[in-house]
This record gives C-alpha cells, sequence and structure tokens, in this order.
C-alpha cells in the first residue's frame, strides 16, 4: 500500500480523522460535523502534531460553517466565533492552531454574507491543508541537505506525516534523504508517555521500507556516546522569535545529549509554527496533561494509586543548543530572530 | 506495615525469592531449593539488583550444598562447580554476583570433607548478606551527609532495599536523609524498559513515607533545566578501577545532563560492586536483554512485529561524569583508584 497516511481529511463535508490513539494496530476514523468531537480528537491526542492540529481545527470550523442551521449574518458569527473559542481552549502549546484560527477568524471578521463566508471558510481550511502539503515538501527537500554523508538519525515523537497532514516535517526530511539514496538509518525513540516513536513513527518507517532501530528514550545519550547516533532532528510545537523550541517532552534533553556529544540536533517546522509575538521560550505556556498517561498502558495500570505524577507534554531547548532550523523558507543556522523577520519578507 | 522489604531471604534451607516482576500488585514469593528456579529467577528479574542477586546467587550454592544428595566429596565438589557455573552464565554485568561466587568458589577450593563444606557454604552465604545489611547502613549514613541542604533528589531506577537485601544503597542514602529530618523530595524515573522506579522505587517510597513524584525518563532533562533537581544518586552494578559506573540504562543520560546543569552527580554503591580488575568502563560487558522488554509495557504489546528493537540494560557514566562515589569506607570524589586502594587496605 503506497497511499499517504491521511491523519485529517475533508471528505463530503465531513472533518475525517484517522484516530491515532489506535495505532498501529487499529486504522479506525472519526468522521463528524461537529467541532465538539474535534476538540474531543485533539483533547486525547487522536490527532496531534501541531501542524495537523491546525489542520483539523480549520475543518472543524469549516463544517461548523458548512453546517450552520440558524438565521442572519450576526448567529453566524457568533456560532464561528463560538467554535474557534472552543478549539483555541483544546491545547494551549502547538503555535499552529491559533495561526489557523487567526486566518479563520480574520474571514469573519470581514465576511459579509452568510453564503460568502461559509464558503471563504471552507476554501481556506482546504488551502491550508493544501499549503502544509507544499510546505512539507519544500521542507523535506532543503532539510535532506543536511544529510549528504549519512549515518544514523534519531528522531524524537513524531513529525511524519502523521503530524502534518503533508509529507511531514522532520520526519519528511529523513524520508525525503532516504529517497534520495543518501545512506540513512534511523534510530527512533518510543517517546513515553504516548510512545508516539513506537507506535506512529515507528509506523511510518516500516510503511517507508527505512531502515530503523527503535530505543526507550533513555538510551539516546548512551547511544550518542558510542558513535550510534550521527544527527538528531525533530518537528516543533512552537518556536520563539530567538529560536527557543517547544517540542515533545524529552526534546530538551536529546538536544543538551547531542551538543555534549558534538552531534548537529536540528529542528523541522513550518514557519507557521514560529510565533513572533514571543521573544523566548520562557513565554511558551507547556501544557501538563493528565496523570493517567503516565501511570496506565492501553487501560493497564502500571504505577500504584497514590503515586504523584508528572506529565509536561513538551519542553523547550533554548536555541543554543540548535545547530540549524529548518523551514519551508531555508536552512537557518543561529540568528533566528533575523532569519525569521527576512522570511516574512 | 513497617517490615523491611525482603527480596531474598535464606528459610528453612530454601532459598525464598519475593518475585519483583509482579510488584507493586502481586506480593508472591519464589521458594525453591534448586539452583535452576534462582538462575531463571535472575534471569527474569524476578530477583534484580547487583547485590541482591549476589545474596540469590549465594543462598542457591548454600541450597545446593545442604540437598547434595550423592556420595563422595568428589561427587560434591563437581556439583557446587555447576551450581556456580550455572549462575555465573546468569547475567553478565553485576560485579557483585561474581564476587559471591568466587568467595564461595574459594570454600570450595579449600574444603576437605562434604560436611564441613556443606556448612561452611550456608555459613559463607549468610554472612555475605549479613554483611550487605551492615554494608548498606554505612552506605546510607554516609551518604546521608551529602545532602544536608535538602532539595529535590532524583534517582533512577530501583537502588533500595529490594536491590540488596538490606536498606538500600541510593534509596537507602535517601531514606537515611529523610530519617533524619533533612527537607528533601524525590523525583524518581519510571525506568524504562522494565519500570524498576515506577514499580520498585515508587513502592518503596510509598512504604517509607518519603514524598516522591514520578516522572518518565524524558523528563529529568527538563526538570534540571527548570531548577527542580538538586542532586542526582544511582546505585551501581559495576565500577571500574577508575570510577567509570555500569548501571540502569539512562544513567549515562542523567549523568551527562546534570553535569550540563551544574547538579552533583553521587553514585552509591559497596565495595563489593567495585571490580579492581579493569582498569576502566570499555571492559565493563554491557548485557544485551530481549527485545520484547521494549515491545511491550505492563504485557501489552505496543509495537508492531517486525520492528528492530535495541535493549542493552545498562550504561556507563565515565567518572568524569561522576561528583562522588558513595561506599561503605567512604566518601570518594575523584581519584577513584587510589581511594579503592586504600579502601582495601
Amino acid at each position: 500500500m503506497k497511499a499517504e497516511l491521511k491523519p485529517v481529511e475533508w471528505k463530503n463535508n465531513l472533518v475525517v480523522i484517522l484516530d491515532q490513539t489506535l495505532l498501529p494496530f487499529r486504522e479506525e476514523y472519526i468522521k463528524t460535523s461537529d467541532y465538539r468531537e474535534v476538540v474531543s480528537a485533539i483533547r486525547r491526542l487522536a490527532v496531534r502534531g501541531a501542524p495537523a492540529i491546525g489542520i483539523a481545527a480549520a475543518y472543524a470550523v469549516a463544517a461548523g460553517a458548512h453546517n450552520f442551521q440558524g438565521r442572519g449574518v450576526l448567529s453566524f458569527i457568533k456560532n464561528i466565533y463560538r467554535i474557534i473559542q472552543a478549539l483555541a481552549d483544546s491545547r494551549p502549546t502547538a503555535r499552529n492552531l491559533f495561526w489557523v484560527l487567526e486566518r479563520l477568524q480574520k474571514i469573519v471578521n470581514e465576511g459579509q454574507t452568510v453564503a460568502d463566508m461559509r464558503r471563504a471558510l471552507v476554501n481556506e481550511a482546504q488551502q491550508i491543508h493544501e499549503e502544509q502539503i507544499v510546505t512539507d515538501r519544500y521542507i523535506s527537500q532543503l532539510g535532506a541537505k543536511l544529510f549528504e554523508r549519512g549515518g544514523a538519525i534519531l528522531t524524537h515523537c513524531n513529525a511524519g506525516a502523521l503530524a502534518t497532514g503533508g509529507f511531514g516535517t522532520a520526519l519528511g526530511v529523513i524520508k525525503q534523504a532516504y529517497a534520495e539514496g543518501k545512506a540513512i538509518t534511523v534510530i527512533a525513540t518510543e517517546t513515553r508517555p504516548l510512545l508516539q516513536g513506537a507506535r506512529l513513527t515507528a509506523f511510518e518507517l516500516q510503511k517507508a521500507g527505512i531502515p530503523f532501530t527503535l530505543i526507550t528514550d533513555s538510551m539516546a545519550g548512551s547511544f550518542m556516546r558510542q558513535g550510534k547516533i550521527q544527527a538528531v532532528i525533530t518537528g516543533a510545537d512552537r518556536i520563539a522569535s530567538n529560536g527557543d523550541t517547544a517540542n515533545k517532552i524529552g526534546t530538551y534533553s536529546l538536544a543538551v545529549l547531542a551538543k555534549e556529544h558534538g552531534i548537529p540536533f536540528y529542528v523541522a517546522a513550518p514557519m507557521s509554527t514560529v510565533d513572533l509575538s514571543i521573544a523566548s521560550g520562557q513565554d511558551i505556556i507547556i501544557e501538563e496533561r493528565p496523570a493517567d498517561e503516565v501511570t496506565t498502558l492501553g487501560g493497564t495500570r502500571i504505577v500504584k494509586r497514590g503515586v504523584k505524577v508528572a506529565n509536561p507534554a513538551f519542553d523547550m531547548p533554548p536555541h543554543e543548543y540548535i545547530t540549524a532550523i529548518v523551514t519551508e523558507n531555508g536552512i537557518m543556522r543561529g540568528e533566528y530572530e533575523k532569519g525569521f523577520a527576512k522570511s516574512r519578507q
């Protein structure tokens, strides 16, 4: 089966979401016109990955617009505002979600008739998705140049097709480099607590036929020490102006370990992940998720009741640990603030 | 219930092993006079922790000696040799196992009659266990001095009563410091793949009433960055002459991260863990364990079949990442080769 994985789609005026909590063992889809189901899917990580969350949210707004049953422009606008607000409250860290909602909000702010806004919102959602597909290709092709010399590339969590709705960012770079015949192999961290590496990245790499080894998160340092890793590349959930990058919990440790071992640490993400409104990572809100993600697995309890657990979903390598950031606009090595500003022109 | 946890005991001439694979949910004991059952218990980590493995092996030899049904000294000696060999083949990394077997081997090498050797082997096994209990107390009391200023102490895997058959080493230090009224809290890493932190250290800390937070292994770096960890202390499975220390996979990453954040990284272990026959960690054999420890979690399969997995049980912080090593002979800060030699006098 050569079909791309489609974590989120717009089909017959419904939002179709591949339920990633069931992967890799079951491929089941949520089909809905109800934004509340999309909010729930985002919250419980049925759809995850910063770009894919944004696209799912865009389609949720589109579905809300398409299925609006009320009367009058004001009622329509209020309805869309309510949907946008609910989606904005679903998860706090990924920048793309807010970037998408701002684009849709703008249409409503400037719209005149229900029919126009409805059409424009659906078009904009599809446009956002299409842009992501193009962006992923740019990122992948640009990023692949980083791996001319081949070697074992470590990636954390999942920044593949499942995370973006396109070709992937960090994993897109890896897939592209492999497709170009570069002599690469992959080390995939399992990524506790929710095992996006073991479940999703492994699934994508198996489908792509790329050789890889799965490790627990705790093995990365030892592998670096032994010369078994030549580069690290991850996605991002939000990037501050100065390059500080929020990404899946564990990314910070990997960045520090990479630096200690003289291994390049790369971030690959679309410009929609860059938040120019914040100066540094200090201003990024890190989501704390439910304890049962750590204390249970597939319904099986692995820790006794009464144990206090921390479960921050993200952490934040500061820019000084990042060798380069790859966006659709190019590869930036330091001086990110200038680079991002230039990209915008 | 205030009783100490007893991972291994000698009772009515049987080896009694608490099956730690079932903790924290079930407390079941293996009672056997058959060394092959002890080998199996060691292999599948029903008994684990370098000192506890050594004690279990000692009692397995004692049981073999006690239950010897054959005739003649030569037959007895051959039988004990076979038992020692089987135990030596059970797990390669922990030094204590070999240190114990060498002590028992010596008795057989120098013994004259079956009755004498039998008595001496049983006595020596019990002696080894009693020494460990005393040693743990020394280590704990010495080590507690490291935490005068209190703070949050991170420990990895389990180096408590369950790992030693006594009070514990790294976790013994923590328990002792807490008992002395020092203002400490604990951060326990869950310790993938086999979750000794989530299952065993959490269990011991709950029993001891010490406040702690459980985290995934991947969170440690971020916690350090945020100033949420003031020290790290772990046990050891084998320490080379120069202080290079083999311990549970993930320890190396923690040592690097601690150094990067200016946080002291301590190792607590009995002198029986020190292997003066090897100059550096390069000569320590790292056990590679079965893939299904990584591909399953709490009995649930989390990875598709056909995925290549690495599962080294240990890694090795070199001495330059270690702030101090605590043994029953004192606290050593660097110059470990000299320190260990002095300790032996």
